[in-house]
């Protein structure tokens, strides 16, 4: 079985296990204040473009989502997010479990815009009732979003705009940002990214890492005591440098640039297969994850040799399903796979 | 001003401040262990058929939805409630405060359906990620609904017998379920309620109260430990009794039907007003809320007299209002409104 | 059985039910915005200097002390207390609910001392991990103490001096602030504890209220979007105005402190006759708390004729028991009680 | 500097570093759903004496004890625990987070007894105001424990035979369970504390691993949707494979024994040499971890050349520090402070 269906179906990159051993000897302090943290720590400072930006470590996604959300509402206020958003779905209700609600708002590619905001911020204002709701306390994107599509760079500043003015933190949630950032459509950079704001992180799990995200924290008011946050819901990793030499490793000359575009290449070469085949897309991504929409029986003829996700029942006799790549995907496997899609 | 804003704008029914009085400097034990708390217990108890059920007295809605929601969850999991639901838009987040999402399902008149339960648990269960999802476990229902409507009783045997079912805990909030009793399209009694839910509550605040709310609990499995969860939230009472001599009180000689029966006999008259002037109504009410649908000149006409709330833009130039009537509104009043709906 | 076993056996002041009743088909704006809310809020403002304070009414003691404490803290820090705190043993572990952790500091006598801050705060940030333990965040304290003891002035100025240099809000739990107000060992007014506190509540169920404590805020950081936290947490009454009836009439013409006083002077009488039997007293207490340790015999005997609390076994045939007067004790159950010590 | 402050210094054993290569590009299910996970599994069910046991893995330590935690009690109850405990004090309120008190009792060294547990249940249930305390609902305790010391098989027996008396479940936090079970004192087998336990976790990431702690849950209570809990509070690694071959590596011919043992020959290579020198030690430690008390001049004269933990002061002139040994200490760093002990 040739496998397609997430983008974590692998170790690390090599790159990355070989300074692991390397460094496996020696002994360093704890908890993120080893040397290997801080040269990760000033690499990506330097490509925020030497940014007065905070950098931390965690292990994993849902686990940096929730204790950035925590760190900054307070407990009256819930973060906005589109309704496909992973923490309105994914996440067990974790952000909840902090005592915050989720304001969803709707979304149809998995992108929210900047006059959502203002208008889900005015209504909340507007109502004689306010104090009995909800109040909107932080806006959470995706980028890429859960669909594989990808803000602007003038979308992701309309964002930043109305929520500046309207003192609403704005969290990017940057999973899979890599190949958002190296995707053909992408548009931006990680100073962009930095700049546009309040936090936002740079996925490693699904990127080259075994694990890791790392945490970059524009707003001076998110900062204090993050650490304390980390360490209360889980995420100050004891051995704390397994994360600061795989993050060291993904920043040294460009490599989590480099694996991330070949990832995205090779799933626009699918891409590229299934509308020549005249099959239609569920969504406009040109990101690591395609989400074609086939036949029914085309797809049970696919599932013989290739694991990949059921998304959605699209009508009678479609349904959408989701094809990932990643940094260890072979080229074989997608050469393969485009024969037998020109094939079926 | 004459007021029909809300249904909790007066004091208390006087025969409640009467007995108040009367029992002022007798001496009791604290936190709902009084006599008056036992009187009205057991009078709770026969209306809902002597069945084996636990009563215990909060002090508000609010409060109440929150402490019955939490204890009944684990906290993995949330509860099922129209997405017009008072927990889902109206409590400032007090159910996600305790840790818990709201799984709200799409209403257009403020009830939810059977099958709609059905399918959100089905949806759940069939999904091969549900461990990243929130699980249902309690579906919230209101009765009458935020909107005035009324779940008849094959609806709620419905509900009951899907929940049953499933596994699903239904809790009821009856913050207003004297006026849903009594309504002309009512058509079941305490009993009924007490039978088809798990545990439900008799709105006391809204009905006749200074405040208060009537817990009934069916469900042994939600009985354990109540009274902590009540302290815990604060909603135990030092001078429960209070509570207790004014349920005793509204359970004395039908007093709590009586007055909830002519509430909304006024409402009644109301409604017929409005549609006799050949205005439309937002939602179907046959209980002490009026959602009727005014040209904007014509709520700004009434306005000049009258309070009532703003409930939405329906189309430029119409909106929909909400008219409450109480155990305290005064027959003039509604007298009074009804000649100068006639005359707009 | 005459009851001496707390201060809540009682319902309110008469010249409380009579404005109930005078104003109970008044129609009000709800949630606390009506003209006796406003009233009551001009009248402690003025008690409490003029002071740039604001004034929020709540139901119950735990409630306020939840609310209150869980507004203040953010996620990683805990509340300061006495290991005897109201907080700490008798709230359900309502604070932790809310996610924080009571940080307990011993004391004997239900005080706690700027010195014991200041060793808390100090241990805390000079241990090198200090961000994997609670942040002291708070300190809240009792006046009077669970024990019937007062902080003198002097003692109240240190904690206030270290908790402003060391930036921790100071919150004074007043459930039965008047009982120490005109204490006859009491040496400050409202203003003082205004002056000396960030926030503090003034009790009204524990003195001549049905229910409701009022909650002073000085420190502006605290009063951001407090109505929120008062909804979210089941403490915002509809019918808000009974709140403000109640204390409007407490702070007319100083009921408050009239019948604060006379409660007092009861139980010093009681005091005083247990000191002249010979009997020793439990805690130093000159307000309506007394806690004389007697012969377990001597207690057998008036168990037969008056209630009261048990409190700790002092040792093999001796207990301490509490006694509690209230605005509501009658002189003759005080005279009677008085003979029947003197006669053991 | 020649490093003996923790037991997490290091990376991992190298087998485990092998095997993360060897199968680096294996394409598996994520989350724990892998190969590698079933094998670890099934490893440790067997070192259980096949017991009907439930295994799942984590990242972390805190990550783990709160989520134990928070799955097995309701919301009105705590877990007991000594004041020592880790959760009391080194995990930032963890445990509070999630909404439940420590209730902690005294210990001098790191451990609680049964009659502690069985007083504290009973002080709870006899007093007439329970229903305003936490109720006790687990008993958590750490084997070895924070100060390296054991206990004994009849010790867990007698807590086990009183928690199963009570009802309440009983964790171990096992973070250094190798170092006890390989003691030269230590008296019990992996299959005794999981016959005597509910819930306890075999610690990786002290003992050997990256990361990892492997939870072992015999109660079946405790087991029902544990995996979501994993989830909702970060600790479900997408690439859960790497806990699984790490585990599985741990307990592939016995590899966690025989590393534990021998750190704990070295730690008590250290304990001899401190006491031959006249030194008195804090704790009566026979695992990894040794607590001498050393004049504060020769402290000094060591950290010129090692780098050990400050522990406590003891009194004037003398601290308690502490020494740790690991699978990864090297012989001749143990010789060479010998030596220098020898020498002060």
């Amino acid at each position: 079985m040739i496998r397609f269906e997430c983008d974590y179906l692998e170790g690390a990159h090599p790159f990355i296990l070989k300074r692991l051993e390397e460094t496996n000897f020696e002994q360093t302090a704890g908890y993120g204040e080893d040397p290997y943290c801080a040269a990760a720590r000033e690499k990506i400072k330097e490509l925020c473009g030497g940014a007065d930006v905070e950098v931390h470590f965690l292990v994993g996604g849902t686990q940096t989502n929730f204790t950035v959300i925590s760190a900054a509402l307070r407990p009256h206020q819930g973060v906005l997010a589109a309704s496909t958003g992973h923490i309105n779905v994914h996440e067990t209700g974790a952000v909840e479990a902090t005592g915050h609600k989720v304001l969803a708002l709707p979304s149809e590619d998995g992108k929210i815009r900047a006059d959502q905001v203002r208008k889900a911020y005015e209504a909340h204002w507007n109502d004689k009732d306010h104090e009995h709701m909800v109040q909107p306390g932080m806006v959470y994107i995706s980028q890429p979003t859960e669909n594989g599509t990808l803000y602007s760079k003038e979308e992701l500043q309309a964002l930043h705009d109305v929520c500046e003015e309207l003192s609403l933190p704005l969290f990017l949630d940057g999973a899979r940002l890599g190949y958002g950032l190296m995707s053909e459509a992408g548009t931006m950079t990680l100073r962009d990214i930095a700049e546009l704001t309040d936090a936002f992180y740079i996925g490693g799990t699904k990127v080259g890492a075994l694990f890791g995200e790392a945490v970059v924290i524009g707003n001076p008011l998110l900062r204090k005591d993050f650490r304390y946050f980390i360490k209360q819901h889980g995420g100050m990793l004891a051995k704390g440098r397994l994360l600061g030499i795989q993050f060291d490793t993904l920043f040294t000359e460009g490599l989590y640039f480099e694996i991330s575009k070949r990832a995205d290449e090779l799933a626009m070469r699918l891409r590229r297969a299934f509308v020549k085949k005249g099959y239609e897309l569920r969504y406009d991504s040109c990101t690591n994850q395609q989400f074609p929409i086939l036949p029914d029986d085309h797809i049970e003829k696919l599932k013989e040799k290739y694991s990949f996700a059921f998304w959605e029942a699209v009508d009678d006799g479609h349904s959408a399903v989701r094809f990932c790549t990643s940094w260890a995907t072979k080229e074989e496997a997608v050469d393969g796979l485009i024969r037998d899609i020109e094939a079926l």
